[in-house]
């Protein structure tokens, strides 16, 4: 095997062009071989075998940096940069990252996860590298989805500013994100890749149209045209690039030389250099190219025969009981409208779509679009539902300000993966939405602490008139079934689930936050402790705390979110406001970041489960409460 | 005079079309008395008189609606739709708004401030309109910097999707954002003002495009191209939109049979219509044309005479004190790199930008963008300084937490504008900030109390390769000189500016972030208090929290930002994690949007200054405390 001897790309560079073909077959049977074992993203990494060999072929990495856009296409680029064996540890504790994680590798130049930050960064480093004298390339990739995310644009406007950045975008163009993609730019990229373009060199355009009168422009332009130079123009060429493409990403033997091109070309100086490849999800595995969203991220499964859809139904996930919710509510109210920013699969829109079509608005990765989009839409009287993970909810803050709250328009937004996220790890953790929207006045904030709870809530939300947000976690919960109904529960107003029998001066009150009720509910028992079940951060049942502490001595909030201003904050706040001073535990997510692994051991590790709730109240009361310890394993 | 008749939209469409340059020519005058009475924004707004006369004549409005984009050029809009007489409350509490809000009248279709949003929400009502089955039609109107904005290309790239969307964008191009506009986008337009441009049926490029054969097409385009179709397109064509333009924006004969004719276009199903208009700022008063910038936003001035250049300097604003730690910071290190989303003036870096042109980025309204280039130099060394509004990192939030926080890169922010900003009102107010960043990993926030404090913090600040953010205020603060010096404080540590001498029992301590800190110190002379200088949010000064809670029996926490998850509740926080129960009173913004008006009228009403301060202190301690309230006037 070739690949075994591939320890660094100083190993690569030692083959000879005709060899790399025959690696990219083995190191595509790795990754194959390896993410079934693993799970992990798998369409999008058969895609960039032969772009991952090619970069680290031509390139001179380390020194030359590579940004991976979203980042869970690097696994080629991770196993041929010294990685390999380590790939068994994917996205799993202490494991490797299913992103590129500058603490890992040097051969990470910037960490990944969200969408359409590469060319941002590149430009960064490349800026950098001229302002310092190196003579160094950054190169961004970045899938046509990704492109649609308004900062790529950004970005893409402002390099084309400067005429000698050392800098090579090189769109990965596999017409398939998660989601369809969406959009007047993948109409474009379609069209390009429908007709026969060329390079054209950005300071021969940039002549001709600026200089020559229209008649003699005319003339050479047509000139031009019969070169084949601007036929047609492109999007990224009015950008100050020069557009290189579309290429077959798949071919070494197009690849090779034209980033052997595009690299002599941003090295001296002749500016931002865009090269168009075209990859096919899934590539060389016959079931991945066949269905490509299903081979998008699997659990592991057997290669020779693919992956099981399941055949009893597990528990239904958060996102499910979302998606059924979704459907009813536009059965019963014709002005609902749902909105995703492509994430048609991961939110749960799959049958909305099919069902609503007319109703129903991918608007690609671009999540701030989504978001004033919806606000639009809402001051025409519709009521709009945002399905939107908390982290991706982080991409549209100031919308979400500026254009809802201040508004006060009658938006839901339905935050899926809230808390901890698992193996995708930091960069998609749900931990900071209470903190992050607690603050902004008019908005309503729930956390259902089951699957039924959550149906309820989203048709309380969405009935409220003012923007709110319910935020679940990834997975399923405990599994309590939902009603068929489309029922609300008493706004503003928490549960109480479990009453206190202890003596006076002994009674401990957990106030629960979402799912982290079970647990609560379980150390209740063992403490004989009152637990209640919250449900709105805000507003706060002010009142219900105002009444416990008339009778407890003590309390302990519970959230899968940041301790730092989130639910417990907010309780301490309200007592201070109602001047009632009580020793609090405040439990929750800790101030730092937490990296991928097991979602049920990151939980275990913060404390955030029966057995840790019970250490840490332990370790806080075990003085003034008299409870039998021993009795309960402490 | 015709202006006075004008009480509506349907009194201007009652004038014949010979009528409406008289009627520009008293609108502008009335802009430039009315501003010049009662300061606001001047340049734009003599660019929009024919646009926003012609817009009204033509559309019908306030069915059809108009989006303002950033809102600032909307006053000849107020003044035509029945708001003449107000514009003498102009930016004054409970006067008119400086933008569009709906709250105010129903020809303000969406409440702007912020750039970049108006396609968006067009977009989202044409939607609607569709779904309802309304024949109406959404028009924005977007300055050609606010295009650069990333979410105006989200927005672009959605609506071209649809073939028969009743949206109009109209491209106000004046060349000419509050600080220079750069980019690409900008050279694009400058080359279409120097080309000869026709306007292209978007159906007929299509049918070029994609059917014909490539020789075919060959012949095909030729014929287009002589016919003038296609010389050269747009990229507004390329997302999908009818493109006509560029025309005379003062020019009511042009503006007014285009619009009719795109907004016929628009409401016959032909899909979006850009119209590419060009204006000038300041366009009809001489002195605003010479100096667009000076005459952005003047305050009350002589028109005879003109805006006057302060000649004593008066106090020096945090801003400038800002600019010059830069340009000082640049010279001891040459790893400093400056960075605005086109604040130029506004962030103070006109004199960083002649000192240190490498070294200056102003990357365009592009505030994600912004952030993560910050990013991706950070990783090769530099050391960048972002300066940004407080409101506008709320756009760039994403890109601090996953490009910046999770990456602990050193990148210093330099937040201006924070708290309350008076005549700009709720959508520019920097009240969330210490919430929505104290919740992040790897944070540092502080938080200056005057200006030689600023100064000092932000040295330190950028010597902890960290992200850390130094926030103040807009204007001057009680004008403490800084020191020539690069000096740098305690690091996390507050300072004790008064120490109570009451007797046990009766001790309360004030503890101040920011500026708040002198109406503090006046209180706490009336209560004989302890006051802190708190300086840092994060890490908070846990120490002296602790040490003040041994002799001190009540706190109050003050800051100039809202209550929910700010620098008070981190306070409860640390004294609930130490089991340290105090009462405390949290002073801050109340969780409600605070609209426009004078900056110190709107904090008292918010109770914050010293006698604001006072009055909340009597009313929860006046019980517990032995202070002689009447000799302080309570």
């Amino acid at each position: 095997m070739t690949l075994d001897s591939i320890h660094s790309p100083a190993d690569l560079k030692k083959l000879s062009r005709d060899e790399l073909p025959a690696l990219a077959d083995e190191l595509r049977q790795f990754v194959l071989d390896s993410v079934s074992q693993t799970g992990g993203h798998l369409s999008s990494n058969l895609g960039t075998v032969e772009l991952s060999i090619a970069l680290h072929y031509v390139f001179d990495t380390p020194a030359d940096r590579i940004v991976w856009d979203v980042g869970h296409q690097s696994y080629p680029h991770k196993i041929l940069t010294g990685r390999r064996e380590q790939m068994k540890t994917l996205r799993q504790f202490d494991g490797l990252a299913g992103f590129p994680r500058r603490s890992e590798s040097e051969y990470d130049a910037f960490g990944t996860g969200h969408s359409s930050t590469s060319i941002s960064a590149a430009m960064g480093m490349a800026r950098a590298f001229q302002t310092l004298g190196e003579h160094q390339v950054a190169v961004a990739v970045i899938g046509d989805s990704a492109m649609t995310g308004g900062m790529a644009f950004e970005a893409m406007n402002n390099a084309g500013v400067y005429d000698d950045l050392p800098l090579v975008v090189i769109l990965n163009d596999n017409d398939m994100s998660i989601s369809p993609a969406v959009g007047a730019l993948n109409r474009h990229l379609a069209r390009l890749l429908s007709g026969n373009i060329y390079s054209a060199t950005k300071k021969g355009i940039d002549s001709v149209l600026s200089i020559a009168p229209p008649l003699r422009e005319f003339a050479k332009r047509l000139e031009d045209h019969a070169k084949g130079m601007v036929s047609p123009s492109t999007i990224f060429q009015e950008f100050g690039f020069n557009y290189f493409g579309p290429i077959d990403g798949h071919d070494l033997d197009a690849l090779v030389p034209m980033l052997q091109n595009v690299r002599r070309l941003a090295i001296e100086g002749r500016g931002p250099q865009f090269l168009h490849v075209v990859t096919r999800k899934g590539q060389g595995y016959e079931l991945a190219e066949a269905d490509p969203v299903l081979y998008h991220g699997p659990s592991k499964f057997n290669p020779d025969e693919g992956v099981k859809k399941p055949t009893a139904p597990a528990n239904k996930t958060f996102t499910q009981v979302f998606g059924e919710w979704l459907c009813d509510m536009a059965n019963a109210d014709p002005l609902l409208i749902g909105i995703t920013p492509a994430m048609r699969e991961g939110s749960g829109l799959v049958e909305f779509e099919k069902q609503f079509p007319n109703r129903y608005y991918d608007v690609g990765i671009a999540e701030q679009h989504a978001v004033t989009f919806a606000a639009g839409m809402a001051c025409e009287g519709m009521k709009p539902v945002v399905a939107i993970y908390s982290t991706f909810l982080q991409r549209a803050y100031d919308q979400l300000i500026h254009d809802v709250a201040i508004q006060d328009l009658p938006i839901l937004f339905a935050l899926d993966r809230a808390g901890l996220v698992g193996a995708d790890g930091a960069t998609h953790a749900g931990s900071y939405d209470i903190a992050f929207l607690r603050c902004i006045p008019n908005m309503l904030i729930m956390t259902p602490s089951d699957e039924a709870e959550c149906r309820d809530l989203l048709t309380t939300a969405y009935h409220q008139n003012h923007p709110s947000a319910v935020r679940y976690p990834r997975g399923a919960g405990v599994g309590a079934t939902p009603s068929k109904e489309l029922r609300t529960v008493p706004f503003g107003k928490a549960e109480l689930r479990r009453k206190s029998s202890a003596a006076s001066g002994q009674r401990i009150a957990i106030l629960a936050f979402g799912t982290l009720l079970y647990p609560a509910l379980e150390v209740g028992e063992q403490l004989n402790a009152t637990v209640a079940n919250m449900r709105f951060v805000k507003p706060l049942d002010v009142e219900l705390l105002k009444t416990l502490a008339q009778d407890h001595d003590y309390f302990v909030t519970i959230e899968d979110g940041v301790i730092q201003g989130g639910a417990g904050s907010a309780c301490l706040e309200a007592l201070a406001a109602m001047g009632l001073n009580r020793p609090l535990l405040q439990l929750g997510l800790p101030d730092s970041f937490i990296e991928h692994g097991d979602y049920k051991l990151l939980m275990a590790n913060c404390g955030l489960n029966a057995e840790g709730i019970l250490k840490s109240i332990h370790e806080r009361f075990s003085a003034v409460l008299s409870v039998n310890w021993a009795a309960i394993g402490k």
